[in-house]
C-alpha cells in the first residue's frame, strides 16, 4: 500500500505534531485542512483554483455522490479523481454524518444551517419531533433521499463498497453519528453499533490502495469516549477519525479531546471530523489533531462572511459599499490582490456568480494559510 | 483622443471588413464579439478568465450600474475599469435598451427571457397591456427601478453624464429602442425623438478619451431606417450602433442591414447591438458589421445549452449522465480540456456553482473563436 504517515516534529509544549501523509495521489503536510467538495466540487472552484490556493487534499461525500450521479457513474468514469479531474489526495466520508443530518440532525435542528459544537452564535439544538427520514437498525440505516424521496439502505458493507467505487485515497468506516441531545443510554447503545460496524467495515474492505480510517464515537460521555478510543485504536485501521457530538460548546470539545488524545496510537493520523473554524484549528492541533474538514469557511463565504485576522467581515454591511480597500490589506489571495470590498459588496448584493468564487477563494486561502502557519510554528518549536 | 479605427482588409465578396480599433485601454481586432458584463461582471468569470478566453472587449450596462451600486460609487472607485479590475477596452450602453425592456419589452413579452430577432424558437412577441414601468416623453424617460420600485429619469444628458462617470472607452447615445410590434406611426415619432436625443448627447459629451457612438433606429421600415442611417452618419459620432427592432426573423434582419450598410460611412466602426448567436455572426459580418454584443452565449450556457459545431448540446439531457467525452472533441477551451459531459451533467443537475463557470467558458470560447475564424477568413480573402 502506498499509504504512509510520518511524524516529522513533535511539540514539547502540547500534543501538536507536524507530519507527512503519503497517499497514492500525493503527499500532504499535516496538520492540514481538508477542503470540502460535497458533490465532487468545492463549490465554485476548479481544481486549478484549489492548487493555486495551496489545497493539498479534498473531501467528497459518499451519501451525496451515491444519490447523484451514482457510484456506478463515478466508477465508470474511472473514479472520483478522474470524474472531477482532481489529481491530488482525496477523502470520502462514510455517509454516517449525512444519515445523522437526515435523522437526528433534522429532529434536533442541527446540521446544514444549524448548530456545530462551539458555534454558540447559532440557535442551539432542540428536539422537535421523532425520526422521520431515517430508520437505524443493527444492520444499518434505511433512509429517504433528500432529492426525490426514494428509499435506500446503507450498511457498513455497502458504504465500503460505494467508497471503493468512488476510489478516494482515504475512506471512512460507517458509523452512527450521535447528536448533542443524545442521552447516555442512547449513546451507549449506538456506540455498540458503531463498534460492530467498524469490524464489519474492516472485514469487507478489499482495496489495498485505499486507507481506511475508523471513527471514534461516544458523544460527550467520558467512559464511552475512552472505551471507543481504546477499541477503535486497537483495530488495524490506517487512521483514526473523531466524530459525533463534541458537546455543546468549544470548551466541551477540548474537554472531550483531552479524554481521547492520550489514548490514541501516536503513529496513526487523526482526523477531527467536521471541525474547521479559524478559532478552533490551532487549539485542536495542540490537542493532537492532524486533519480537519469543514464546510464552514466556504459556506460562510457564500453567505457574505469573510474571514479576517481580527474576526469576520460581513460584506453585506452597507459600510462596504464605498470601501475601496481589499478585504484584508496584507492578504495574498487572488481576491484581495485584485478586488476591493466595494466590488465584492456590489457582487454580493447583485447575487453575481463571481462573488461566490471570489469569497470562497479568500476564506479558503485564509484557512489554508492558517494551517501552514500552525505547521511552521510546530516545526520551529513555537507551538 | 486615443480612439482610432483602421480597416486592414476589405472583402471583395461581401461588405465584410477586418479592422483594428484602438482605445485608451488597448486595441481590438474587428470583427469582434463584445462579452456582456451587465452588472460589471461577465457572469461567473474573472478578468483573468476573460483574458485566457481571448476576450478583448466587454460591455457593461448603464441602467443596471446606475441603480446598483450607483455611478457615484464607480466614479469614486476610479471608473469601471478599476472597479471591476478589467484593464482592457470597455463599452457601456446608454440605458435605452433597458428602458425598452422595462417598457415595451415587458408589454410585448420581449426581452430577458423572450424573443430576439431571428430567435423563432422562442414565443413571438405579443401585446399584453399598456406601458406600466416606463413613461417616454420628448425630454427623456421616467422609469421604475426593477430592484426597489423607486422612480428615476433618464435624459440624453443624464445618460452621458452617467457614462462619463463609469468611464468606458466607448459609450452610446441615448435612444428609444422600438419593439417589433411598434407600428409605422409610433416608430416615425420615436425616431424623431432618438435623433433629437442624438444631437443632445453630442452637445453635452465632454470627455475626449471616450468615443461616442450614435444609434440608428427606424424599426423594420425602409424609409425610416434609411433616414436614420443618413442622419446618424452625418453627425460627428466616433462610431455607429444599429439598434432597435430588426424585424421578426433572421431574414428580416439581413433585409434591414441591406438597407443600412450601403449608406454607412466606411471609416467608422459599426456595432450591431444585441446580436450574437453563432448562426448570425458570419452573415452579419458579411453585411458590414464590426462589433457585436449579446448575452445569448453566456445565458444559454447557464441554462444548460452548450454550443457545438453542429448546433447545440443540452447538457440536461439524460444521455450525457454517462458520457465521458468532452463537450466537443477538438475544442481547446479549459472546460473541454479538463472535464467530461458526464461531470458537467452532474454539476448542472446538482446546480453546482462550478457548472455555470465551466459552461460560460465553453460558450464564450466558442463564440470568440468563431469571430477569430471569421476575421482570418476575411484576411485571407475567403469571406
Amino acid at each position: 500500500m502506498q499509504f504512509r504517515f510520518k511524524i516529522v516534529k513533535k511539540s514539547k509544549k502540547s500534543w501538536a505534531r507536524a507530519g507527512i501523509l503519503e497517499t497514492p495521489h500525493g503527499r500532504i503536510e499535516t496538520p492540514a485542512f481538508v477542503s470540502v467538495a460535497t458533490q465532487a466540487s468545492v463549490k465554485s472552484l476548479t481544481p486549478e483554483d484549489l492548487k493555486n490556493l495551496g489545497a493539498e487534499i479534498i473531501l467528497a461525500n459518499t451519501y451525496h455522490l451515491y444519490l447523484r450521479p451514482g457510484a456506478d457513474v463515478i466508477k465508470k468514469a474511472g473514479g472520483l479523481h478522474k470524474f472531477m479531474n482532481w489529481p491530488g489526495p482525496m477523502v470520502t466520508d462514510s455517509g454516517g454524518f449525512q444519515v445523522f443530518s437526515l435523522g437526528w440532525g433534522k429532529v434536533h435542528q442541527i446540521g446544514k444551517i444549524g448548530w456545530f459544537p462551539g458555534y454558540e452564535e447559532v440557535r442551539p439544538p432542540r428536539e422537535v419531533g421523532p425520526l422521520k427520514l431515517v430508520k437505524i437498525t443493527d444492520d444499518g440505516v434505511e433512509f429517504t433521499s433528500h432529492l426525490d424521496g426514494s428509499k435506500h439502505i446503507f450498511t457498513p458493507e455497502k458504504s465500503i463498497k460505494i467508497q471503493e467505487d468512488l476510489g478516494a485515497d482515504i475512506i471512512f468506516a460507517f458509523d452512527e453519528c450521535t447528536s448533542p441531545l443524545a442521552d447516555y443510554e442512547y449513546t451507549k447503545k449506538s456506540l455498540k453499533k458503531t463498534h460492530n460496524w467498524a469490524l464489519r467495515c474492516l472485514k469487507v474492505k478489499k482495496k489495498r490502495e485505499q486507507a481506511l480510517f475508523g471513527i471514534i464515537q461516544g458523544g460527550e460521555y467520558k467512559d464511552l469516549r475512552e472505551e471507543s478510543t481504546k477499541f477503535i485504536s486497537s483495530l488495524p485501521f490506517d487512521g483514526i477519525g473523531i466524530g459525533g457530538s463534541l458537546g455543546k460548546t468549544q470548551k466541551d470539545m477540548f474537554k472531550i479531546l483531552k479524554w481521547i488524545t492520550p489514548l490514541l496510537p501516536e503513529e496513526k493520523p487523526r482526523h477531527l471530523l467536521g471541525i474547521g473554524r479559524p478559532e478552533d484549528l490551532e487549539n485542536c492541533v495542540k490537542h493532537g489533531m492532524d486533519l480537519f474538514d469543514c464546510v464552514w469557511p466556504t459556506r460562510l463565504a457564500r453567505r457574505g462572511t469573510l474571514l479576517i485576522k481580527n474576526g469576520r467581515l460581513n460584506i453585506g454591511n452597507s459600510r462596504y459599499i464605498k470601501d475601496f480597500h481589499a478585504i484584508e490589506k496584507k492578504c495574498g489571495c487572488y481576491t484581495c490582490q485584485n478586488f476591493t470590498r466595494a466590488y465584492l459588496s456590489h457582487l454580493f448584493r447583485a447575487k453575481e456568480l463571481l462573488y461566490y468564487r471570489l469569497a470562497t477563494i479568500h476564506n479558503l486561502y485564509f484557512t489554508l494559510g492558517l494551517m501552514q502557519k500552525i505547521r511552521k510554528d510546530i516545526l520551529v518549536g513555537k507551538l
